[in-house]
């Protein structure tokens, strides 16, 4: 049999070592901080029943499902008439199973699977791989990691608050400073329709008003108009997508501007309790834009939303979510208000590397390396190699002898910060050379003092 | 709609809090002595082409795989007479792409598109979820993780060595004391058929004498017969495969006994050699079990083989592996010599469960709750929460005001060690109650004493 030359599926990655520890620095670092703040994990199957995942993503959603095939004699269950029928038709008949999509369906399916066991409110993250059939390109993958924490069986506003201050809090620790949390509420997007005179027309707004980065304020009204709002809607709506400032400025030109709207109210309202918990917790605001034009894609929002956006990079959103009061509903349980949010792992690697903010300590592979010069070297260095890792130093030493050269290069390859080296003359005096492969400063030193230098 | 009932597919599970907690205690520590050792992390997206899965696993594993249906009109490549051959033709028609079976042939694809870059030798450990479509049943799961680290690039037996010290490092660790590494090497096997005259059947041999813990020796020799072996190869391999005792007496034994053979002196060779590193990794050798009735099914390995056994539990069989000189061969990269090991965490999961082996911090979930009285209460607590978080003490709030009982029995269920109350009488004191949620003592403290009480 020729020998195949292999590859990997379209859109799918390899991570490799340095790769994934610069993965690792960055899914660690938003985990500690989930569990800081009395989240717990879970993890969901990464196959779903088609039934759990089909009409919960729209139709282009339910086209971008990986279906996977039922094992066995599949086509037993199909009739002629499903063939001749098609793909599509077909497809519902020989797969009963497809990938997880995101990490939110699994989870309402979760929670109401095990309601009778959950005490709530239920606070979980989850840390997993979704797949989705899109056409690859930069960015996009078909398979990429979400890294979700989310509040279940509560409305209290404290959860939006605390959202906020994680943000904060895994930012800092990657050492981010420039960046906007935007945040605005479903409830004013509704209640700016009612006091238009548009009311009903909320969805329309959304789509509208998402484009504004976009194409602009005047291709977005004549977009509105030709959606059958008034001239005078659109007019209206203009001023206030102008309104801007501080959050307490944008709170009290709100409150004004529509003061017709109970809806509105509420949401003002739910957003200044917001600012007052981010503020209890001792926050800088200066993070924190209270954005009118800020109506994110998903449906099921019904509340706060938000959205972070790191300033002067080329991909700057990186995490993003909201309130749904009935994300369970579809699964039969029903009054489950929750709050919820996503950062992207994909772009946040992105994001430190253009801002090279990885810090050394989470680069670093094995720490130091024994050379293997012979049989005698070998045989001296393996009880000190063992004497290394018991004190929780990560070390190996270079299988076989084999060229000085090779040895060495192999060690800056993996990026080894020392390496120990004993020849004919170090093990005469029971000693060793350690050397700094970034200084290259070389000190002789017993076991015990490499132990003390290296840990 | 009518509402769903969610259920997940057969063999598939969610791992809520409590198990994720486990299940990461088990994954860091096999984790942390990988990276110890000098092993450096890879990830392998979860689908491969079929044409890297298919022929790699015998046939069997051919009809295990999970196959994923092709995006689209996936029915436009496959002819009527494709339909009419039936669901085992149709499916390469119609599926390009497979979930991954196991951790070694994306290893292997990996080092093979990788080798220009890659150093060797070439220290990996993978830690993700393979798929296979076999029937579920106690114990086996068609998702599950695998554990593995592997070398290649090396035939340095020191990474045979470097495998038992990794062994047994992880296994105290967690506390397990009564297990056996078993070791013996496929080269012995191959000399034992040499020496018994029965030279070329080790495939035979090995197939019989991996049943011989279940159906018995008398059983196997009979399966021998049947299968051609005659009556005194018969003979003669019983008295080898009686030969026991301790590592060295095996060795001694061996030597004499399969003198014949220059396969099996070179794997005894091997097997003096490890032992001598073993030794020299100053490792107790009661754990190492030269047991030369060790066969392991899978036929590509061509040095030592391991297995992992813990005594006096249901499931003892942990961890396996062994050297292979051929991986990457059947893509193209030929003399890549390897040896590489696996850890069952299912399998370890449950060990730890019955020996009640989790320590206690592992569990840990939140550290402290803040019991919430009322707004009051709730407005004093906040930035003491924030205080507790700055200070890395996992911390929350229970979100709104609700009956005492209820709240306590939320902390209960979600193993919170310490509540804080602070009613009108502390919050007039600037002081808060810490209460121990196991021992019931209580104290009157400043936030500053809870984090030095908490920290």
């Amino acid at each position: 049999m020729a020998a195949q030359k292999p590859g990997i599926p379209k859109g799918t990655r390899d991570f490799g070592p340095e790769q994934m520890l610069k993965r690792t620095y960055i899914m660690d670092t938003i985990k500690e901080t989930f569990k800081r703040f009395g989240f717990q994990p879970l993890e969901t199957p990464s196959m779903e029943n088609l039934s759990v995942l089909t009409g919960k993503y729209g139709d282009e959603g339910d086209q971008l499902l990986f279906r996977i095939l039922n094992s066995g004699d599949y086509l037993s269950k199909a009739k002629p008439e499903d063939i001749e029928k098609g793909s599509k038709h077909l497809s519902s008949k020989i797969c009963d199973r497809g990938l997880r999509y995101d990490l939110t369906v699994p989870f309402a399916r979760y929670v109401v699977m095990n309601r009778g066991t959950l005490s709530f409110p239920f606070k979980r993250y989850q840390m997993q791989p979704v797949w989705r059939a899109d056409r690859p390109q930069r960015g996009r993958y078909r398979e990429f990691y979400q890294c979700d924490a989310d509040v279940v069986g509560t409305d209290s506003l404290i959860c939006e608050a605390e959202i906020v201050a994680m943000i904060n809090e895994v930012f800092e620790k990657f050492g981010i400073s420039d960046y906007n949390i935007k945040i605005n509420n479903r409830k004013i997007l509704t209640g700016i329709t009612e006091a238009i005179g548009e009311a009903g027309k909320e969805t329309e707004l959304c789509v509208a008003i998402d484009k504004l980065d976009k194409i602009g304020q005047e291709k977005v009204n004549e977009e509105l108009i030709e959606r059958g709002f008034s001239q005078e809607a659109v007019e209206k709506l203009q001023g206030i997508l102008q309104i801007k400032g501080s959050y307490e400025e944008v709170l009290s030109q709100l409150k004004d501007t529509l003061a017709s709207s109970e809806t509105a109210m509420k949401g003002v309202e739910e957003m200044a309790e917001v600012f007052e918990y981010v503020k209890a917790f001792g926050k800088d605001n200066k993070f924190l834009d209270f954005d009118v034009t800020l109506a994110r894609g998903l449906s099921y929002y019904t509340g706060a939303i938000f959205e972070v956006k790191v300033n002067n990079v080329s991909i700057g959103s990186v995490s993003g979510g909201g309130r749904y009061d009935n994300l369970t509903g579809v699964f039969g349980l029903e009054g489950m208000s929750g709050v919820g949010f996503s950062f992207g792992v994909d772009r946040l690697y992105d994001v430190l590397e253009e801002l090279d903010l990885y810090p050394n300590n989470a680069m670093e592979s094995t720490k130091v390396m024994f050379v293997n010069f012979d049989i005698e070297s070998q045989t001296f260095c393996l009880p000190h190699l063992q004497t290394l890792r018991n004190n929780e130093i990560s070390a190996e030493i270079y299988p076989q002898s084999a060229k000085m050269k090779k040895q060495m290069t192999y060690a800056n390859n993996k990026g080894i910060a020392y390496v120990i080296m004993a020849g004919s003359n170090e093990i005469a005096e029971g000693k060793m050379t350690l050397k700094n492969m970034i200084s290259g400063e070389q000190e002789l030193l017993t076991i015990e003092e490499v132990v003390d230098r290296l840990k």
